[in-house]
């Protein structure tokens, strides 16, 4: 049999990571449950006759922690969801039954890095920059790589190089860059399938203003069924200056949930 | 840009998913935390001023549950794990640091499916059915796919049909089909990357004789560094006759674990 | 200062456990999420500079297991809990505020063993046994303790010396022993306060037809305003023919929730 | 019948709670799992044939949340914890099996007040303030209840005013007020069964010091067999002006955890 993507992976492929590692004590919005994870039976524990032993993992988290997908479910706007649906009915014996993160396909297509920090020369944005869609258009040039319908597309803010010192990178007090809803208009007019962002909230967050006000997960998740994606790892990938690959993202198929911790790959032919 | 592996994805490919759905109730090991999902936050409970709500998850689950990888990790033998680290002595404050699940690369590779109960023309392998040497050559055969070094390699008893009844599933009374000891060895021998079922415990299963002795464990994980999935759902892709593809496998990089639920994948070009 | 309790404390009292330890594995309703308990920090995993170290645990649980209380909040019938509330408006953004579980006062008062099984010379009645008001007032004949308003009467089976057995104790196809409508009504008669059993559903269950039916829980949760506490452990009290106690329980005060885990226990001056 | 305590207790009680009710969000030390409850199934989720529905919860902890018990297999010191017991070696298949949780017995008990914010006329003691040797004889002049053998005492920083502000209440950069070594050699002395205190660590911590250092955990736990029990709410029964009364504590019983949510209660004959 010959096939061309097997002949491609096969003659080889760099995998960049775009997940950030699930760690206890990591770095999470206070909304969501926090990630934990422990061994309930380790090595030494219990030994079988044969001198055979296994252990294992216990794992209590929320979906949205670590670098995460959110489902369409997650956002509602004046009771209604993507599609006109309506947020509390869709609710079925505690499942948002249709759309729920398990309703999400994995993800095999053109991915395109817009790094607004890279162009713009500096290590990361400041806290409650607003990304605009000059900016956007000017990393799109950049990258070389026209943004177009069924695209998965990544905004850097650098904000993810604080990822590593904890509670500066949730940014209550200073704020969090990002797009809001212009950029998300952007985003929605050119039909992409998902967008991502190095930062929890995707979205632009005015210093110490919190959550209350969500315009672009409105735009793209309940007026566009354009599936967002948080706290990715776009350190790696900027430095190696890649603007388009192969985007691939395995959303976990937890029936009725609103989201799910995802590990992102960017991929290209070596 | 032209990339040989963006340009075939982009000219289209089919993917049939190979994890199970991770549902509350779904048939486990009862070795491992059970699955449960719960929504603490539904659309309702909470709008902003502005008319938005997010809704959330929480979640608590061992990580061998729904389809799943084992890490190196996982299994020990007369006190040593994989490349004779010492099993006691490598969980490091509470994590297994260096075999850990976060230490298992995205897998992009050549697949190859052994359709056992395919090959016998059955719909399933009969409870404590040891899958030999010969049944693995012969589906090879029938598979026009040689299994060579770095394949991920998925055996098909049919088990999988099972799954959607639960008890039966696990199987403890019965016993469940699988290689043993010596298909383990063939396995390793060919130096595949990864070897997978559509069981939960990968192994033959005496009928009542539960998890007592693991041989194909021992094998795989502890003496060959090769990684066991689990709870894989062929039938899809049996009914396709695919016989090999790219495999897509991504595990949750959860640090410390001993494994992780997964979501793989077989992707060819369309 | 003299106090008449701190008096008769002082004097010495013999306490009788009436709670099941908590253990992983222990039988527990399927309905509810299972209780786990694992060291995600052991002694040994990190160690301050003073040579001092802490371990620590994880708890994932239902609320409905071990020995517990239903709160009021856990049952409806025809959209109402007790006093009339709508079911569905009564929680208040995931809470049920006015009947959970942090509403139970707790509970110093007077307690009445009704030992059915006791009284019949059986080491525990049948699956599928109801408890007949019969059953009851000879029992109470027996205990020579007469119910009264605003006491905890506990109602033995037996049924729980197969707590140790496991999946017996749950009962699905033999069913298990229990008072029923009527039962429920002459408990609600005498206006006590809480009413408790050995077994983990309270009410007779017929042989394998499960949780579908609950008059008793209907009667006394939802009708009367009583509380009702599961899976006590009624084996060391009976032995020591204790028939009028001071019965004392603390909930967990989980705020809005549907139950909690309890030790209760039986207390008499020495 | 007539038994002592039942008839005091027919004779009525006043009952002060000392337990903080167990809400999401609550503070909590960051070294334990937070506390989470939610309600899997709501009333409305899914209704039986007669009409009938239950709702139920799921909750994740640590055991050192909310209003807590310390087991003497919390802490060890240079590898011992009480009684020479070797610190890993007690740990037995992932529990500690001798001095876990579920090995304190139920506490009904003399407790005496010590308010040392009160006897100081002040709301709160100033976080790092050490409370003396001194200070707690004053407090026991005034209380007018000589702390003895085998008593409860319960110690009142008035810190646990700060509990409903959040985190003001850890007290990380502020420090905690509370006993040292010195204090805690004196409740040894005094062969008290149990020592309580309204905030989380009972300890008197430096501002910003954290709890690298926890002079009186050692002394009281490993040294001396006394159990600790943090975050109790000493604010009602200080306005009361209760020196001594009836305490009562019943742990959870965890098999072989480090620690349990109590709800300790004062009482009184009315």
């Amino acid at each position: 049999m010959t096939d061309a993507l097997l002949t491609a992976v096969q003659h080889g492929t760099d995998v960049i990571d775009l997940g950030r590692e699930l760690r206890v004590g990591m770095p999470q919005s206070p909304n969501h449950p926090q990630f934990w994870h422990t061994l309930p039976r380790r090595h030494g524990d219990m030994t079988r006759a044969d001198g055979g032993s296994a252990a294992n993992d216990m794992i209590t988290m929320g979906t949205h922690v670590g670098t995460h997908i959110d489902a369409l479910a997650h956002v509602s706007q004046d009771g209604k969801m993507y599609g006109d649906a309506d947020a509390q009915d869709s609710c079925i014996g505690g499942k948002y039954v249709e759309l729920g993160v398990h309703t999400i396909e994995p993800m095999i297509r053109r991915g395109v890095l817009l790094d607004v920090a890279g162009l713009k020369g500096v290590e990361c944005l400041e806290g409650g920059y607003e990304i605009t869609v000059a900016d956007l258009e000017a990393a799109e040039a950049a990258a070389q790589a026209t943004v177009g319908q069924g695209d998965v597309v990544l905004i850097r803010s650098g904000w993810g190089s604080k990822f590593p010192d904890g509670a500066p990178y949730v940014g209550g007090p200073t704020g969090v860059p990002g797009v809001s809803e212009a950029g998300a208009r952007w985003l929605a007019e050119r039909k992409v399938h998902a967008a991502g962002a190095d930062t929890i909230a995707f979205e632009r967050l005015a210093p110490g203003a919190g959550h209350g006000l969500l315009p672009a997960h409105r735009v793209l998740l309940v007026e566009s069924g354009i599936y967002i994606i948080e706290a990715i790892d776009l350190e790696t990938i900027a430095a190696a200056g890649w603007g388009e690959f192969t985007f691939v993202l395995v959303p976990m198929p937890i029936f009725g949930a609103t989201g799910s911790p995802v590990r992102p790959l960017a991929v290209r032919s070596r």
